[in-house]
């Protein structure tokens, strides 16, 4: 039963509360001979920290990952990898065992298990995030050089970026605290977060994720097709309240007309479909895979909010997290695709 | 590898071609005791089925379900129940094994196995969701009386349900053929859809699903929250493109000052948000579960289409299907609910 | 929750009740291109069906097996493989439903779950094992040539074989009806298992397996070794007390310098020792595998044995059922093979 | 795929190499509630680990567990509990990589992997057993209280124990160094041990395990019966060459007549037999199960052993991890066993 675990032939187990000794992941289902170090993991890990900008939470969390086993000079072992985070910044004087915070798992967690760590959360703070980092970190090591995957802020309260780059990297999301690669909106969104983070008000949002390089072939039909998987692992996620393919607000209400632009018919090229976004029968089919998450407003406002420790939006820091829950689907579909063709089967 | 199960204590597993011999369902985990006769799953199957309408496929498949095992005397045993169904029109003289349609899996499938069943698109058909709906009304008769499930043809095309009845049930919903239950709209609805017969063009839309009558406590964190194990549900059925808790397209656009009004605080009634959708750090808050499942439009469209054997938008007709799928994930964390304390366990 | 399923990619489902409507498996997991027939199902099952000489139970159980899914144009497809055998000989009239027999699962089964299907063991029968050798033959179709298993009669009460040929092969074990290749303990068991069936008494017995032409690699650490996937497939069958590799109960009396022949040392050659019977460290070393398992005397002894529908001994009926659960063992590793060293995945 | 992790609701997942930074277990399935403190582990580990008397090996493990989650206030939070024991005694110069053990997995392991941990057998050690102790001592914390597991050595090289008291405890079995309840065995066991300490010689043996408490009812028909769960437990473990419920090389030589001692019939007593050793159609009975785990000589022999880090015979230390694996086992059941009755199921 796997509560905690994450994955088929890839597993991610996340362990840990926000506010105990440490947190921590065992990433198992890695192949041995792959090149692994802590610092494969620390980028994604900054990206996805509290601090990093004005608009984000004061909180400074090191998150420096710490390898306690499945690596042996330089390259795994094909044995699990376990890899923990200490905790250090736990002032737990600031919480009330007996207060229930709206918006929160407090009151559900209290009823479903009579007992709880009401520290910051325990494991229903975004701090677990940090492990499942840490699993995608692993995961995009696995995954072939052409594959890539990344995630910008589509939209931030009602400001929507609409003029993106095609060629976008995660260097160019960076490239504004808000990682909206709409310079002109992100200018608009920044201005709106800061007063938002003065007044205790919170925004959701959307990322996107766009996932490149892809064979055709990756999913299993029918319960493991790659867009359930990767819905799975989207809405697994703290604040999330939707997962799309494209934008399946507005394409639901085209007429198939003018959807459906894919030539049927005979040949090599003949059934892929462009309006797919990359996924026909749950099955990749080549082209780009576009996948919109969406956010709920941050549930801690008011004075509690105005305490300082608390993102006024998380969506930009979410970013990271999307990409490795991500890249841990993707790498677990890359492993079951060796399975599935008898004359793939090398040694059958 | 769970490619073709579906569940983690409740288990259903679909087999079967849309043009072989039979299709059927596995489901185990049952607990012995729960009557169970054919008559128990021939509502859903009535509702799932083509040629129920002007508006539906004129394919006539009777469906009618066949207990192989699993049952005695009335009732389940504990052990697995094996349901078939046997193909009977199957007319696969229609299909050619080079052709690739756009917008299906054709192409997909062919890539991945190199061998497929052309025929109507073998398991990638819709009518593999014929086996999901006999695990959901077997999933059912396991729920608690007072938890219901129902789901409405929220939109079609850009035609939108303003007014819904809050004591909506499957009769209510069924008075229309479009299963829209704001009749005003539901009569553009079918208007439209005729048209689109007419053309060959096709619809997309919005199911949405009600579930009443849950307990606080349902949901396991963090990887089987019940918003993500009922994402999965819905995003693993064929033609839907997105998932979102609530009208997430439109939350992810509030303030939170706007979104989130439950009162924080101490004692029995603090800490459960009513903006949650019935949701909270992946647990039920025993509010209702508001779900929007959104189908693009259907993928045959032109002269394929005009042939007559396909539904111009499939919405209404998925709506059973959905049902099923929610019906699975909540029996399931029925089961998982037993689990969690350790004085729920009697026998401890 | 897998009760009824058996394996981890390769996944057998068992289900059916022995007088009920039919009995069946599903098989999952198979790649896609293996050729398969219904014809490939039949040999293994004839040899496990009862009425095949005068020492076994004369019911007739003609077994057929009929399949519903997952094979077309003569291949596997990669989808669900569903096979049925229908049941017709039930005689449900023999049973009692209050009468509680000894050495059976009569009494455990209805304390469990309340409610049973008591017509002759429901799934506690030994028919059950009908759908463990359809999957075997299935699986064994996976496996590549090199590989052999062949199972015979080690021990039947007191008689233990002590001639068995090296180059056994199945023809050769089923050249005399008790299947043991010593043909002169061969006939002293069969004389005395038909002094057996007339007293109504009962034999156990031990059945060795060969598996041969493995490579070096089956088998994953630390808890998929292949010696304790093997020991759980063979314990799983009904009446089966032990398992061993070799024969455990000799060599753990043996001194550390008799058992241990191997070299340590350096090259290619070193480190691989004959005592281990094929199994160093959960792995498999590329010699033999000899397994050894215990069966307890059948349970149905006295005036009820004497009606004559059960066998005085399971042992040479048990053979095809057993060599069946290590086919799927052995498939599922060389599956898992596939996936443990980065330079062994072709698309990565 | 569940390489490194063991149990189905309750899931013991084990991690690190025997020269790495740590080894440790995450325990997953745990209810909340529990009671649980590293004092509560620290007793099996003692008596698994090595220097505890003159005929074990000197090798001198402190093993002291850290807690790093999944409880708080000295109760489980029905969350993964991660347990730490760092690796102190490395002296990896000993280990030389291209030399290949006889016995050992070193072969078997370059090969299936290409690149390993080649000090001390990595996680092929014995060491990790240690977390597997971990595991077993959580799983007990939650067994009622009824119920019992003691193992104790019943045979070491030819030295088989005869008087063993039917009320032993662990404490008793603790009396000899050997572990060996029949003192005067346990005697000559002692000398052979200390002669072969110094002629580096070796010896394997038998535990055997009592299990006594249970209810009728524990065990899941047809693939988690409760003897091949059990039996797949023990083979897991490295060393161990079989298991069998009760004596079964014996008794796979007697007669039915013999064997059967039980009463068919009417009411509440009628279908137990005591010649089941506790299980009967693979579901505990309410009687002893008496298991018997069969251990080849150990590997190490000859010069290497007189180094004197390796334990002539390893039965006695591997008498609490046989324990720890059998409670995780009939934890994991007695979660199972909630889930098999309506009317047991509180909620529905």
């Amino acid at each position: 039963m796997d509560r905690n675990t994450f994955g088929n032939l890839l597993r991610l187990t996340t362990f840990g509360e926000s506010h105990g000794r440490a947190l921590g992941a065992i990433v198992d289902g890695v192949p041995a001979g792959v090149e692994l170090s802590p610092d494969d993991l620390v980028p994604q890990l900054m990206r996805r920290r509290p601090g990093q900008s004005k608009i984000t939470t004061a909180r400074d969390e090191k998150d420096a990952p710490d390898i306690l086993s499945g690596v042996f000079e330089g390259k795994t072992l094909g044995t699990p990898i376990c890899v923990i985070i200490w905790n250090k910044d736990q002032r737990s004087r600031d919480y009330d065992p007996k207060f229930f915070r709206a918006g929160h798992a407090d009151r559900t967690w209290e009823e479903k298990f009579g007992h709880r760590d009401y520290r910051g959360g325990g494991r229903a703070s975004g701090r677990e995030t940090a492990a499942r980092v840490i699993g995608g970190a692993i995961a995009e090591k696995m995954l072939p050089d052409e594959v890539s995957i990344v995630g910008f802020t589509r939209q931030i309260g009602e400001h929507r970026a609409q003029d993106v780059p095609e060629d976008l990297d995660r260097d160019r999301v960076d490239q504004h605290a808000t990682r909206c690669p709409d310079l002109e909106v992100a200018a608009r969104i920044e201005e709106e977060l800061l007063a938002c983070k003065e007044q205790g008000d919170s925004r959701g949002g959307i990322v996107e994720l766009w996932i490149d390089g892809l064979p055709i072939g990756l999913g299993e039909p029918v319960f493991r097709k790659i867009k359930n998987t990767l819905a799975n692992a989207m809405m697994s996620v703290g604040a999330v309240v939707g997962c799309t393919l494209g934008d399946a607000a507005e394409d639901s209400t085209k007429s198939g007309f003018d959807f459906h632009a894919g030539k049927s018919g005979y040949g090599p090229e003949a059934g892929i479909s462009p309006s797919a976004n990359g996924i026909q029968g749950g099955i990749s089919n080549g082209q780009r895979i576009r996948l919109l998450t969406y956010f709920k407003p941050a549930s801690t406002v008011g004075e509690m909010s105005k305490k300082g420790r608390h993102d006024p939006c998380i969506v930009p820091r979410a970013i990271p997290v999307l990409e490795s829950m991500a890249a841990l689907v993707l790498a677990d579909h890359f492993l079951e695709f060796q399975l599935n063709r008898l004359q793939d089967l090398d040694r059958f």
